[in-house]
């Protein structure tokens, strides 16, 4: 962050109730309430930290309404309805001075078939890749490396970061963003045994991706065997994750990073899928299931909104209950053993 | 898919026995038989769904040959020795539309070392870098931003997708496929610790694939430590696969989705490795071994052809058998300390 | 491996204490001692295998002083203090001669802004993207294909490989190694649920990593929510780790292959993860503790030098111990069912 900002320009963005204390300060930073010091921005997120506010060195607060001490001398706080949303403000303006709208046009350096569509407010960067017949909509901006392969579609709005790919015939919608290293559209792993040897089984389909998704860096999607793999609207991705093919994610999923999802599942919409879970392939999974991280599915989930942990997955209070018993397998084998004793005992005493 | 097919053409492809119903139709794309609709083809591909065939609204169906009923108005059966086969023979052309052999040569805006060896029958795509004493085999096509290291060497007939990389003096076979982002030959993980610092193990061995590997996006196969690397020949990885150095593939082995093979470890020919399944360091996986996915190996496999799953890996059925007596465990507490009370109250009355 | 070493070549590399057998003899390949050849260097690197040295074939052995025998004919021995020390400063050689060092100065093919800030004995190599206000240190190499976003900062002595990624604002220290397909800096994952859809967090922060890093292939590291994730000096990261935003690691850890660390979640130095291991969230982990591979932390560690496995992770002791009572669950399972009819013929007895 390159960004400074004064007391007088947090306020424009902020719009605070009060401004309260040295309001000449100026900040560059932004810092948890734990770790800010002077010349940083901090933050009441949550009443549990109120006691850390009065002990903090930072320049600057963003404090709720209730909060009605004074400032330290070169301290000001400003008292906002909710500090969160305050700094999320603080935040996106500080996104817009990181990554600029930028002109459009298409860099000298790219390379772009004659048959591609560039919309004119779409932006395509240095050493950019788009093959014949490909779409680029109104205001999608390829930053730099981007391949977009024959034919492939990408929606109006998009952010391609540098290094991501979007393979032949591929779709994405609106408002699509796709992190370094994502390859939207390789083949589906699929093969049949043919003397021995592993043929391949052409993968002729495609990926379609629903409007407002974004995909985190190196997450790999694969393009169906015929017909479409698909993203649902408004589902979030995580990085290096992998969606096989012919799987179809609803809408507003989350899939944390290293997820991995096999050929032809279904996930319903608003599923959560944990970091380093995964579901076996040709699986329906209801909507709103959450799995917990390093969870596996490994067959249907039919009731909607439940909680899923383990591997295999089962209900995660289950789950929960069984890791303790677990943990008490040692004690266990004890008493069993001298539950023997005892009875052998018992047996001869009563002979 | 944007190609279209009439049932002329579809004839032409597929030679069937018999052409049932309306023979003016055109079919734009190919669905799952539960999903086809008017203008989709469909086929009977697993003999169970053969009640589904009716009630199908697909304009077109491959089905075999004992299937003797009627075909709906605007709906036209083609009937074949094997639908399975048949659809892949369509599918088979339809990939050659949506990858049609490049024409041979260097782009403009590759940058080639002059030193290079480019096969004339070879494609350099758009952005590729190819360094110092490389070797690009017959008819292989290196799509767009592809790496090809220092003296590295690719065989004939290769496919390298978008974005991947083969480093310096690292070498392909014939028909080899890498999709995008895959990165072969970056250094082994070895350090050893020098007064409190991990100080690098230079790792200057390669990694040699074979003739008819294909290698899923974003998976990394890492150069040796010295000598080599092995992928062997017609082995088939998933994406985001990770292969240490010094590791030894067989021949025809299949490495699913996010499979880690640590350091030195061996899998004899046609081992099968599921999903986010692993191997550790410095074993050996006897021929023919299946891991189910998840599945942890930490020890040599000696007996061939057997199926282990589980972290740590264990014999298939037993792995099972364990998951099913686990979630009995609640159960066997509450027996156990039964059985505890009952011994208490007999020994009382035999006292 | 193109180098071939005479043993006039070797003995001034490893400086032997002695030459015993046929100094005439030229290497072109390093083995290991069960694999080598003639034509082959190999060593022996470990006591426990010196019985396999008098049946090697290979052509020159480096061996410690108290080896005493005779080479066969047309076979060298150098006898060294450290045979491993010695191959690998050979190793180190072999390492210069595969990655020379490069000319510096700025490839015609580099998209450079004027306002990046290239040192003079920098290389930049073809097709790399330089942004705006972006620094690049003395003998700093960018392979091939590197991107280096806006105010981004790269360090003395660093190595970026081909396909490599550094965002904007995001910092390397001196001497760091980034393999190909790492991503530094993609936006951290935060939602915010808003009326049903994913609204996204701003992630304005930064990544910083530490002097002597390296990062393997396809490996993520996501920029901080504000602040900074934190990657400690000396620290090595394996392939596909994936590091989320706001985490800190600490100085000299080793992350091995395909780790994932979850938001916010702080390792003290000398953390080490093994294969597949993960740490949940907003968790602390005492210095020098060691997760086994597929270990899973999900909760902080607070005593330092202990060590971890299983999911989730518990001492690794007492899951040693748990995994062999688990195996035997169907043994307890027919005990206390043995038991209770034992018990019921007890009271029927005594009634």
């Amino acid at each position: 962050m390159d960004t400074s900002f004064t007391i007088s320009a947090l306020a424009a963005i902020v719009k605070p109730r009060q401004i309260r204390g040295d309001d000449s300060l100026t900040v560059t930073k932004i810092s948890a309430l734990g770790d800010a010091g002077p010349g940083d921005l901090t933050f009441l997120g949550n009443p549990k930290y109120r006691s850390q506010v009065a002990d903090s060195d930072a320049s600057v607060l963003l404090l709720p309404a209730d909060y009605d001490e004074t400032p330290a001398a070169g301290q000001c706080f400003l008292i906002v309805e909710n500090p969160s949303v305050a700094l999320a403000q603080i935040c996106a303006r500080i996104e817009q001075s990181l990554w600029p709208r930028p002109t459009p046009g298409v860099h000298p350096s790219a390379v772009v078939a004659e048959s591609a569509q560039i919309a004119e407010s779409a932006t395509i960067g240095p050493l950019c890749v788009v093959e014949d017949g490909a779409m680029i909509g109104e205001r999608s901006h390829l930053q730099a490396q981007v391949f977009v392969g024959r034919s492939a579609v990408v929606g109006a709005d998009c952010w391609l970061a540098a290094g991501s790919h979007l393979a032949t015939t591929c779709e994405l919608g609106a408002r699509v963003r796709l992190h370094g290293g994502v390859i939207i559209g390789a083949d589906g792993f699929g093969y049949e045994v043919v003397e021995g040897r592993h043929a391949k089984v052409p993968q002729v389909g495609i990926v379609h991706v629903g409007d407002d998704v974004e995909i985190g860096a190196n997450s790999t999607i694969d393009r169906a065997r015929f017909s479409r793999t698909e993203i649902g609207e408004g589902t979030k991705i995580d990085n290096q994750v992998q969606v096989a093919h012919n799987v179809v994610i609803g809408r507003h999923c989350v899939l944390c990073a290293q997820v991995g999802i096999a050929g032809s599942t279904t996930l319903e919409d608003y599923v959560v899928m944990g970091g380093q879970s995964g579901a076996a392939g040709h699986i329906r999974v209801a909507k709103g299931t959450q799995v917990a991280g390093r969870g596996g599915l490994t067959a249907n989930i039919t009731d909607p909104g439940l909680v899923y942990s383990g591997m295999p997955a089962m209900p995660y209070r289950l789950e929960r209950r069984l890791v303790i018993l677990q943990r008490r397998l040692p004690d266990l084998f004890k008493k069993v053993d001298s539950l023997l004793n005892d009875l052998e005992e018992l047996k001869k005493a009563s002979a």
